[in-house]
């Protein structure tokens, strides 16, 4: 973050001046840095970055903020049943239909300041814009809710973009509330620890919404742009295997009769990586990865027992998707007969690659060409809780570059001016969503 | 452990009638199982097996039932600066020599209910046998110190063997009790809290350590034989790594650019296992093995920053242990490289393969002449505290049977006969040892 605001005059990457966005006289710029700041600290770790696993009591602190600020903002603010905090902005009246806007403010273990933070402030921020709007006598036709998803990365409770999940109507409360973190805690215990419990539902049947987040890749800058809609999203398969060995000493067991649950696992590891060589191309990438490992009883001494392995597979290409669960199915299969251990698939997850809406992508292509800048067309790699309304509603993500494609790291940055121009497009396509006519006997 | 004793009279293997050992007329051989089931109380697992990992809550309670032992038994209890927690039997007087005996009652994380907790409790059996012998007018030459070594395991903290290491002068106190778990806590904090941080020395340049244990292998099983006498270790190197990496999102982070440390981990955990065989031979096979992992972040979506690992390698030819060091170098080099990432030891750890003492060999040879067994001359693969002591006094290590050969496991069992073999064998060797006339002028 930089130490003052001046980047709006001399950054080169700044709002081109001269070319006001709709509505742009309600927006104050410097209010996201302010906010990017003060969020900043909670969860934040020694020698940079933050930690805010979902439901910590870093993570509630946020949300008490978060609350805090859409209250001020004037929103109605509540929680659902499943942790997702929310604050309805009255624009267009008690009748009107609504708009969603959101992202998360929980954070991997050792992250950067931005990622999904980053979507909820500008969010705030936006929302804010608008309410000013309407009270100087703009009149909108649809209400905003602004979102913070509870627990979107996955870090302490599997699946990822869980509380989104729940509101799609994909998984429910019960299961989603009993999912359980390493050290066995439920999600909603956790939840209701940190007073994030609740029983005010997100409003169903939403017009429309819309996500700003990072990139979180290199495609942006090394394009030299500056602003991304995205058009669609790569497939995603997540397996959670557990290999099941037998527990001996390292030192006497001789090598013929060891059940090595690590080594199994490690075989996995090691030719996943391989796939992703073998059957991705240039065209269509094969993404694969074990980011997360837990060994029983994981003692210098004593062989494995039991190695349990989070993989992910993702790919645009839903044949090479397809190809590569195959595959992995092989792999797994010949290690664990190699090693003599058996295997199961505690949990699989997958999550198909599709087109996001063109009504949102053709509002966003509107919002740059108000606001002078090119926009790039892209893929999102990375899952975001706006993956899982796509059947709801017409879905909107746009991207602003991360620098060196860094992110799930304390050096994710993005220029500042870069985050104000996402700022902008956000509103304005927010001010796009909401004021759009309905539709006439459009539902609400 | 059986229901009963019934063992003695109706088991195949029992003890054979007619040939009662040296002193056999002291010897309640029915307390052995009494105490071992007792000592299978303290770290008890729902499910079986036991979890006493060093200087824990459970470790604490089995020490304490320990030292009530020992001071029923007669025993001058003590406890030394690490933790070695030992009971001196005066026998012969306070000028005399003194012999040592003793294990651990630590253990892995999952384990069974023998291990080190047998011969640390078969000792204090043989000890009151020999007291009621010396009460009876026998003569001994020397006194007997029973010793329950700290952290031999090397589960919690690391290196194992550590508390006979530093009485061996191999490792000091200060760096053994600021050894840390892998909660951060050190070893002199988590003994303080228990209560076993002390100041009394066992005894110096004692005349012989006799050590009894399971064999936690499956070759006296193979050969039909109750009993072995280990005539040299094997060489062991052991070497934590740690690959650094760079923490990245799994999702969009371009295969390529990844610096994935759990990636270049598993491909040296994999390696090694080819390794073994590779340079081990039927005359002369080494053993490798990875126990430990410890990885970060360890979440699901992000690439692995960090990841520990801990390697044994075990041969009995110290070229073959020497080959195999020089190949997990190259190997750690290769994978580090192919990976992108950094890789460092961060501590590495050599105990030579060395023949133990042939006089203590003698005096477990002579015992089990006149118990009317067939002894095994055999090596120890595994480490024991006796391995520490084998350059300051005879050392003698006697085996008894493990069951399939299963160890670190909670279903690790010996048949009761052997178990009680095993005492009656050291109760007999001890004795020979404090019984032994001492040349002229030996100083105590």
């Amino acid at each position: 973050m930089p130490a003052t605001y001046e980047w709006c005059s001399s950054d080169t990457h700044a709002f081109p001046p001269g070319l006001p966005p709709f509505g742009h006289e309600y927006l104050a710029v410097d209010q996201l840095f302010e906010l990017l700041r003060r969020f900043g600290t909670f969860g934040s770790l020694e020698g940079g970055g933050i930690s805010r696993l979902a439901a910590s009591d870093a993570d509630g602190a946020a949300r008490r903020e978060f609350a805090q600020q859409l209250e001020r903002a004037g929103a109605e603010v509540g929680v659902d049943a499943v942790g997702n905090v929310h604050g309805r902005f009255a624009l267009a009246g008690a009748d009107a239909p609504w708009i969603l806007c959101g992202s998360h403010l929980d954070s991997q273990p050792r992250a950067g300041e931005l990622d999904g933070t980053y979507g909820v402030l500008a969010g705030l921020c936006a929302a804010q814009a608008l309410m000013r709007a309407r009270e100087a006598g703009v009149t909108f036709s649809s209400n905003l809710c602004l979102v913070n998803w509870c627990n979107e990365e996955g870090a302490r409770f599997q699946p990822s973009m869980l509380g989104s999940a729940v509101y799609a109507g994909k998984l429910s409360p019960e299961i989603a509330l009993s999912r359980k973190d390493a050290h066995g805690i439920e999600l909603g215990d956790a939840l209701g620890r940190i007073g994030f419990l609740g029983g005010a539902p997100i409003p169903v049947n939403p017009r429309a919404y819309i996500e700003l987040h990072i990139e979180q890749g290199p495609m942006l800058e090394a394009a030299g742009l500056h602003l991304g809609v995205v058009r669609r999203n790569w497939g995603a398969v997540k397996q959670k295997l557990v290999f099941v060995g037998a527990q001996a000493h390292t030192g006497p067991t001789p090598m013929a009769e060891r059940r090595d649950a690590l080594l199994a696992a490690s075989r996995v590891i090691v030719k996943l990586r391989q796939l992703a060589e073998e059957l991705g191309t240039t065209d269509s990438p094969l993404h694969t990865s074990v980011g997360r490992i837990h060994v029983e009883p994981n003692s210098p001494n004593t062989v494995a027992a039991r190695a349990e392995i989070d993989i992910e597979l993702r790919s645009a290409d839903p044949a090479v998707l397809e190809r590569a669960r195959a595959c992995l199915h092989d792999i797994a299969t010949s290690a664990a007969q190699r090693d003599m251990v058996r295997f199961e698939c505690a949990s699989t997850e997958h999550r198909p690659a599709k087109a996001l809406s063109a009504k949102a992508q053709r509002w966003i292509d509107a919002s740059a060409s108000r606001l002078g800048v090119a926009l790039m067309a892209m893929d999102t790699i990375s899952g975001h809780d706006a993956l899982n309304l796509i059947d709801l509603c017409e879905v909107g993500l746009i991207f602003v570059p991360s620098a060196g494609g860094i992110t799930h790291h304390p050096d994710e940055s993005t220029p500042p001016a870069d985050l104000a121009l996402g700022l902008r497009a956000l509103t304005d396509v927010l001010w796009s969503a909401c004021t759009e006519p309905l539709a006439s006997g459009e539902p609400n």
